[in-house]
């Protein structure tokens, strides 16, 4: 019998996949190993040639590279069994910045993080509403050049700044692909205005890929997961042995716009039953105001961000009405991340965004029990439901993260061929 | 702005997939090298290095290799401008050959093809049905054996047997880890028991993802698409740039599980309104069976492949209500198809499987308009649907390609350390 297929298991998986990371595509081994390096704290070059299955010559002409670029520095030597002493390398995490902001239509968050991913500032701004593309991102410059004030980092440390909202995009043009939220945002260059205000480089990012690159900087450096995200509308993402899946345009997993009724209201996208229009925040603030003692009990009428907030704090404690729009925004979701399950075959789902601040342990409890009565894999291995750190902030690390992601990327610095 | 996302466009896109193809998953080159001089027809060494960017002297040590092993020959040589003659290489198709079977409860194709992935003998059989695995694998064997006989090849030159069929499966062990078609077929050893009644070694695939190899493996060998297969029941597979996605345990797209009614009838598999439960040939042909006078007229009652493609071809004959249960399926089955196209983002779904044989052009038509209608990238880019080649062998002559490519990227042959 021939072994078909020689998948990495236990142990060995995250080192075969960091293996398959290194040799793989041939741009992002430096980001490979800055990861290692920040998960082991220290490491010798020898150890990372071993866990990425690099040469020790290659290993050493990146660590070069990330020697002279600053991100990382030597820390003293360790003896090894019998042979001789190897210098030990440490991430350097304040030798540059990256900002990240993420946004949709009511509500934005700026972060600052340092190399480790670390916060060192972070502000919340309004999200555009029906503003202008230029007057918010002039916002957006103004809340950088705050933030960078008020943790004393000098503009020459940034490497730049990455834009985390909903898709589609063009990310090479850096620009959305899409009439939202208002029909001047179609094809406004936001990363080239955003870079004119602030001048620095600009990245967009789907969000819920941010999120996703976000959590695998932060952990585990070859993990494999999908994220939910929510905001003010339902979106996802999924990363396979540490790399986002991005699809054919780089607008992979539209969660929002999969059908969950056949039969269902046609939605804006053409579909019909779209998860979204029945489980979103925003839905689900449609729903709430159609119910006129529930808007005067809670005082509803906001933007539906708020509304789905107040709708979630009411449930957790006790409104009857309340709780029966949230269990039904989760048992929905919960379908379609079955879907999602189903067709990626992943073993770990994480909730990421700020509309699951308030109730996100509803519904991660919620999506649990469903895939675990549901996926079609689960009598081979589990799925498990997890609620992000930093829920709010997590797109914008991830925002944050590209930026580094690609500076280490940038022909004239990862270039396999140069190191 | 930073230049995010090096995305090829056009032209450049095929050779960028091969290229990173060539330096990124260390084992298959060899398959990768393979591909391109089947594609080019005949090729020298340098065009080889060009297409996949790999060096000339890792080229020379992979052709040498497929040279030894009987694969390619050379055909002479071709003058570059002003340089030395070039030697040209030609696939040597009947060098080996390989055995693909494809089976579902209900029908079984196999097929053997030569290196080109032509078909030189094909037999179909009945499915397993209720019968016991031993009983059937014994048929498959007395017809691998029958095939060769008939296409007088030498059972040394053939390099394994590809079994496709239903998951979840262990491809490693080669089991399946589902209790279909009976209990006595769950983590029994079919691919074991096969290799030792034939003395060739046998693999086991996922029947759509083993339609998407095989349809790669025939046309170009950097595509990316989806695959819909439908036979008994509904699944699906992904091949991006030309690589099967497989998911955390080789079990991806498990299409006909995901949920197009959230409040729908509860499945076996636990999920609710699955689309495998409304718009399978299985399903079709238990809502036929419903309709007493629709049995009588088309004389239902057989096996539900066979009298989904009875009411298959009175639909196309024009019976009304042979014509509403296929329209039925097709509607469904294009809502199951947007959610697959919203979550990985593909350009074109491939529609493949014995059961699309009397109306496949009906669905090709329903799928191609409802994506068109509600997909949600489809502002960005059209989604093609598309009929196979092949529809009853495509899986069958994937799993012969698999038989092939694990050849190339076994150990002692394709390591990239050893060429």
């Amino acid at each position: 019998m021939i072994r078909n297929h020689r998948r990495p298991t236990g142990a060995s998986r995250k080192e075969a996949a960091l293996r398959s990371f290194g040799s793989g595509t041939r741009v992002p081994t430096l980001a490979a190993v800055l990861d290692i390096i920040r998960e082991r704290t220290t490491v010798s070059r020898v150890e990372l040639a071993e866990a990425t299955g690099l040469t020790q010559a290659t290993m050493t002409r990146a660590v070069r590279k990330l020697l002279a670029m600053g991100f990382v520095h030597e820390v003293g030597t360790a003896r090894s069994n019998g042979g001789k002493p190897r210098r030990l390398l440490e991430l350097q995490p304040e030798a540059h910045y990256q900002v990240g902001i993420q946004f949709d239509r009511f509500a934005s968050v700026g972060v600052v993080v340092d190399l480790a991913g670390r916060i060192v500032a972070r502000r919340e701004m309004p999200g555009p509403g029906e503003r202008r593309p230029r007057e918010v991102l002039a916002e957006f410059a103004e809340t950088v050049r705050s933030m960078l004030d008020a943790a004393s980092i000098d503009r020459s440390n940034v490497l730049g700044i990455g834009l985390a909202t909903h898709g589609p995009q063009d990310r090479e043009a850096g620009v959305l692909l899409t009439p939202q939220p208002t029909p001047e945002w179609l094809r406004f260059p936001v990363a080239a205005t955003l870079a004119d205000l602030t001048g620095l480089p600009v990245v967009i990012e789907n969000d819920a890929t941010a999120a996703g690159i976000g959590l695998q900087a932060r952990g585990d450096s070859a993990s494999s997961f999908a994220v939910v995200f929510m905001s003010g509308g339902i979106g996802s993402g999924l990363i396979i042995d540490g790399h986002p899946y991005r699809g054919s345009t780089s607008n992979g997993l539209e969660l929002g716009h999969i059908s969950v009724d056949a039969t269902g209201p046609r939605c804006d996208c053409g579909n019909r039953g779209c998860v979204d229009n029945v489980a979103s925040p925003t839905a689900i603030a449609r729903q709430a105001a159609a119910n006129p003692e529930l808007v005067a009990r809670l005082g509803l009428g906001r933007d539906p961000l708020s509304d789905f907030s107040s709708v979630g704090r009411a449930a957790i404690a006790g409104d009857p009405d309340a709780a029966a729009l949230i269990l039904l925004s989760a048992q929905r979701l919960s379908i379609a991340t079955v879907s999602l399950v189903n067709l990626f075959d992943i073993g770990r789902v994480v909730l990421a965004g700020s509309a699951f601040a308030e109730t996100g342990a509803v519904y991660r409890d919620a999506v649990q029990q469903v895939l675990d009565e549901s996926v079609f894999m689960r009598h081979v291995h589990g799925t498990r439901v997890e609620l992000a750190d930093n829920l709010t902030e997590a797109a914008a690390i991830g925002g944050a993260v590209v930026v580094l992601r690609n500076r280490l990327e940038s022909p004239t610095v990862g270039d396999w061929a140069a190191i």
